[in-house]
């Protein structure tokens, strides 16, 4: 199975070339650690130049470490935090979020991973209530975990109510490219302007070694040097990580690695439409594909290329591409699922 | 100043040419995330075989990461952990080992960074009783934050009082290679054989471009994945982890390394002794060297090489040497500061 | 309004005349503190006669006190909880149990306040997956906080998942009284011997100052007396706790406040069937009635007699009868909504 | 030995007759729970009345628990707080004030339990470098935990000095009665007028069941409801701890119950000084007696009367006065401690 190109996650791919090149290209001398060097300093200039220049920027090593970040900044232990069920901070971090805020989370029932004004409302009472967590966050995923994409709009109409509430809007981003390949906007229109607070801006699926990014949007950051290093998220050898997202960030690598991870969705979903035993689930919006296949076919296929069940009960799957999927890695998905149906 | 080699810190230097040429090796392809790959796999059993069969591997992102993983596997709240007031937990990590489990830390002034069994005696006192923190854990580490060096029957002195009254000891051993060296024997003699129940060994500091591991002796750790996950230090794309520490372990790198890092600070301190206004306060054991210096030379030397003052009242200054220090370089600011010297 | 006997909450009512006079018996002279008294260890003996001898007592402040001990006691930060959405710990104790324990609620939505096995199936997943919380505990209420009461059969059965799945059955017994005698059984029927691991066991709804035991059953509780110290919740003069859970359990006082209650809880039902405009919601099984009424009723009514909204939605409200409650109280109140009814 | 009255500590003692008939007194009919009674809103106006208009003021159950709120409300976990080795609670809260913080403290070793600007002074570093915990409360007892007390003018140096640090003053006043006494001075004149921030007004030491108080002074206190709930230290029968403190405040009986255990301090170390084997090693200066002993006398005396050894080393005991000590008491103790001594 090693070294196969599968379709488990876009974090089992490896490194972009042009990601170990730019890591190559900074291996020389000493450099100050923890930040205060060039190349750090430098690619926290090409996030301003995105976001603005009220951004505020963090590195972090990975999406758990990111989001519990921008939680401890935000919410204090008696508040509360909105989120889909189907939330990273929800189901994926084994209770990271809880551990290191202190903080309740609320979870939603969804049916697409995306969360609406009106589920954030149903969860808006107790307000000014000691004897109830105080909801102070709301926390949206783009793209989600289902594979989906909130519009600009949607983004927006959220913040509008999460701020006319007093509270803050907190994206996980851990797929943040993708979305703005679907979307065809650019990541300061899907977040800043459409009135996101903290954002997680990931890194690792698209093609880096490592690396999340935590930016603030016009927020006071006094404390957030300090929770990054309590948090064990400050790397001392910071220009690694840096130059990892200058590489990202340069010559629109982002955007291509995106691009092309989304493209190749939409073919596995296109093949897979032909075969009337697999049901695709969600609308491919980003670089997801989810589809309830006979129950009796998940082991077999998962022996050749291993993916993850998504709902037992339902049987159904994930299928994720990445920036480094081939056409003939489909292909051959495809083909294998075909021949296993007909030997059944 | 950029790209100098200077003596501010070895986590200042880059990384090992042999370490990014492993990084490369394994940048091929697929491999499932989160440790459960090739890469991972014969690492772990390379750390067993230098350490033992019962030895179970945690890698984590960094020091602090790996610290809090071992206080939290081991600890609970009402615990309290003793270590030498000048230990990395205690100084330099923002609260991270408070915040993370909860513990008071009883810090131990020492002259030399080392604790006794006389010092941890000073704080076994109110056992089992309800209103004290119970002392669980002692913290030693190896080399010390002062450059100084435990002797193995030092640590086998220690770990037989801790063992006898019901705790553990944890190693930091964020420079164990510097301190292997210097005391010329193997890293099992120095841990497991000497009574260490877990330890932190380091990575970044000799030459890795990020990683750290927890090593657990004879423990049960059927909770650490969990903790390990909660705290945010599980890295997705394992592999590029886990080669470092290959290459590191491989071709004794990791003993090379740390050898000329250590001569290299020897070297430092040879030269230095012939300056008179500069008075070396600690044994040059591993690749430190600390000395106080006349004050109003501080600065000055700073603006040509960057380095971290120790004490600023007694004006202590701390020199760390690295991997890929070289003789020019000691040449280089040895004349400096008898240029600055004699300027003044 | 003050001083009127109401339907807000059972807490609202004071101290049971006896348990005044219990507490002014022990007032003589100088006692030990923290529970190495007299009455504090012959109180103790009257919980393991009543449980039996393998129960463990530890006496709280109150019931949010009680329930975070018993759950640090018993998990550890990155376990789950299940619980019902209703739950007190879940919604009305400020997320105490979240920033107290560190782990993560998972709460189920039920239409009477009582979890299901097949409730807690659909939560259990994930298990030895480190990216998820892993489930350790489900939590029951007795009587719930709806006022509806599970049968030992129905705990018995939840207990039997719950141990069959390697966790541990919390109760929470803040009106634990209410429940054995709506159920007819003793205390021991419906908690220890139907499975029950650890219990909250409530005082200050049925007639104390203040004052709630935590109770293990069978469990190694080495660490608790650390836990409750750590929790702020040891109280110095313990002897005064003590004493007035020695006088609720002496001469059936637990029982007759208890009994007392749940009948004005039922002639309360009874009465407000008569009145076609109010529905109400659960079965009357212990001291609570919940009820839909006329929304523009709520307010009027209030001025006079106090309550809690339930639901605001569905105009839903909450009356809690108490020991002290007495037939006119419930004949004003009956009236009194009659009377409003009648004026719209 | 049970009922004596003995010199273990001043929450040995019982409950003062006037705040059992105070209890009583509010003991009939119902009160909103949480504090939105009668009853506590007068008892907050009169320490409103002692502190001045902007002190705001919330009730505990504990020593421990009224620390901890004023800890959350005012630091933030990568915060560290000052204080003497000796405070209650940095060694008597089994760690409670990490736990519920996260910060680490800073145990000053002091000589008589007073902190000193000095003090504070030397730990005072790394401010704005996030790899040190950030210095922001300072924590004084009045009196201290070894008895003696600080001047007004010594508070206000301290609080100078803290506010110019951009810090707070945190007073833990747990036997603040017995200072007020001993300096002949007002509550306002020693706390807030002195600068400290926010105060544990202590009840138990002085007569009361249980109960403290934390008062902010100036202070934005929106969150603090919320992090008393979370603390598990809001009392639904919320008069029966208002109307003790109210009893407290009346009739001067915090300042009789206070000086007459100050009188009996003196008057026992007076007839101690007349003992040549035993030497008082801290001024008497509220209700504490600190004396190192002949070593074989402890175990002797404690089978009589109980106390606690403070110092197993030097074999220095604490000997603490109440409100209810009598003279006889004393002579009794004395003529003990004589016969035993001629008896050896």
């Amino acid at each position: 199975m090693s070294n196969i190109r599968g379709f488990a996650s876009d974090n089992n791919s490896g490194v972009h070339p042009d990601v170990l090149k730019a890591i190559a290209s900074v291996n020389n001398g000493h450099a100050v650690g923890y930040g205060d060097d060039e190349v750090t300093q430098r690619t926290i200039v090409k996030f301003k130049e995105l976001f603005g220049e009220t951004t505020e920027v963090f590195f972090a090593y990975n999406g758990t470490g990111a989001n519990v970040i921008a939680l401890q900044a935000m919410v204090r232990p008696y508040n509360s935090i909105i989120c889909p069920e189907t939330a990273h901070i929800n189901v994926d971090e084994c209770g990271a979020p809880e551990k290191h805020s202190g903080c309740k989370l609320l979870p939603v029932k969804t049916g697409n991973g995306k969360l609406t004004v009106s589920d954030i409302k149903s969860y808006m009472h107790g307000i000014g209530f000691e004897h109830h967590s105080q909801p102070k966050m709301v926390s949206i995923t783009q793209a989600t975990e289902l594979g989906t994409v909130y519009s600009v709009e949607e983004i927006k109409e959220i913040a509008g109510y999460v701020h006319a509430n007093n509270m803050y809007l907190h994206m996980d981003g851990a797929r943040l490219s993708n979305a703005a390949v679907s979307l065809g906007c650019t990541f300061k229109e899907m977040t800043v302007d459409a009135g996101v607070d903290v954002l997680s801006f990931g890194g690792t699926k698209n093609g880096l070694m490592y690396g999340e990014v935590v930016l603030f949007f016009n927020q006071d950051v006094e404390a957030v040097k300090y929770i990054r290093k309590q948090t064990a998220q400050l790397h001392s050898k910071m220009r690694y990580t840096a130059v990892q997202f200058e590489a990202l960030l340069s010559n629109n690598l982002w955007y291509r690695n995106a691009s092309h991870a989304n493209v190749m969705a939409q073919k596995l979903a296109d093949k897979l439409k032909s075969i009337p035993q697999i049901k695709i689930t969600q609308p491919v919006e980003s670089n997801g594909v989810f589809a309830i296949i006979p129950s009796d076919l998940i082991e077999p296929l998962q022996e050749e290329f291993f993916f993850y069940v998504w709902n037992d009960e339902k049987s159904e799957v994930r299928w994720m591409t990445s920036f480094d999927t081939q056409e003939e890695d489909i292909d051959k998905f495809v083909n294998l699922i075909k021949e296993k149906l007909n030997n059944r």
